[in-house]
């Protein structure tokens, strides 16, 4: 089917195209289709670019990504299928690991987006041989790689379910989330939760990143005063001021 | 894989799970999945139950189904996952017609579905011979079938697209939507907007038309006096009652 240009969603209808293509290639699972959809509504809601909130969350995952020791930022298939490029840049920038963490997780579809980062030009990509088992997780086995998630100080953990991030922060790592929700679990769990949209929000890091890399000092005051708290609060007043407007004033389609 | 009662979003994994299995059965479509992940989002945000406008605008949709001269429940193959018992009971009801309408028409599909609601024991099915085409819908070709759809006078579409909804709304038919999202093109062209889940607005709609059946004079009223405008402002007003309370005090995970 082709999209006509004119539509009013063209942009969604495009990324959805992407993802449901992403699926029957077998990178994406029928889950993370119905997660990508709960994240269009919020990124309706937010307005569909950048708030000044997630800016800073965005800055501050950059300097906290800076001054790692051993950062790793984590690929599923939705974010595989969305962002390779971008993770892949991201990744080189640090540089850091990347880190196929699936929930659903066959050997070949492991593969398959390990391929896919190959592709974005990844340089090496763990993932393939879990050799540890992250603790606290009842619903679910999830295994990690010693070398990469098991062993990171900070994680990047893009679409990421919350009890997966929860059991990251209990295991006394910095998990960075991204994810739309800003009341998601996830969002609430996560150290330093950047409420965006992931096409927007990786490149936003990488900026930061590359820019903080010439500055230790300044990536160390950022680290330093980062407010989640106040973070989140400010997205939580961006968020209501957004619906106020978004409220008040639904234009009638004749 | 076993969800724990004790989950947080026990409720909601469960109405995913059921979903990919209906995928796996060539009911849903993938973008189905996507559609119901934004519809979960904002089931979250209105707090996952009826809201008082939603009750009325379920009270006006049993009032114009039951003074309709030809009424018909279009079903998709997320309504036939989601709710088929339900929306059998309502066309038995009323008495109604189903048709299956699809976006996404391979015969063996649009057969499964039929296949459903006939298991769900449907009397009558349309759907399997479309003879007509929707006029006014330019992004894709819609066929419905003249003694369904196309020949109704009210058309009940749970879970129907903008487009779609309004081609019905402009061929003069009164279109009732059930769509959570109250900001949708859905929601925001049909005669009568329900924006509620659609497990719970259609037993509400079949309990109103069981009551309205007895009283002739009631539905008339009702009918007459909808309105469609302070309805929908009423639905803002409670969203964004609802959100500020959530934004006020998300618990923070430990």
């Amino acid at each position: 089917m082709k999209i006509p240009r004119s539509h009013p969603r063209y942009g969604s209808l495009v990324t959805r195209e992407t993802l449901v293509a992403a699926w029957k290639a077998g990178i994406v699972v029928p889950e993370g289709l119905i997660a990508h959809g709960r994240g269009e509504a919020f990124d309706y809601l937010l307005g569909e670019e950048t708030s000044a909130p997630a800016l800073v969350a965005e800055k501050a995952a950059a300097a906290f990504l800076v001054r790692a020791k051993s950062p790793v930022i984590s690929v599923n298939g939705n974010v595989a299928a969305l962002a390779a490029t971008e993770v892949v840049r991201l990744a080189r920038a640090i540089p850091d690991k990347l880190e196929v963490n699936l929930f659903h997780r066959p050997p070949a579809r492991v593969h398959r987006i390990a391929g896919v980062l190959r592709k974005a030009r990844a340089k090496e990509v763990l993932g393939l041989r879990p050799d540890a088992r992250l603790p606290g997780l009842a619903s679910k086995p999830a295994f990690a790689q010693r070398a990469g998630i098991y062993g990171a100080d900070v994680v990047l953990v893009p679409l990421e379910d919350g009890d997966s991030t929860e059991a990251l922060v209990r295991m006394g790592k910095v998990a960075i989330s991204v994810d739309l929700n800003p009341l998601s679990r996830t969002s609430r769990t996560a150290t330093v939760p950047v409420v965006d949209e992931l096409t927007r929000a990786i490149p936003n890091i990488e900026k930061f990143v590359r820019e903080l890399l010439e500055d230790a000092k300044e990536a160390a005051r950022i680290a330093r005063t980062y407010d989640r708290a106040g973070n989140l609060k400010a997205t939580y007043s961006f968020l209501n001021w957004r619906l106020r407007n978004l409220l008040r004033g639904p234009k009638k389609k004749r």
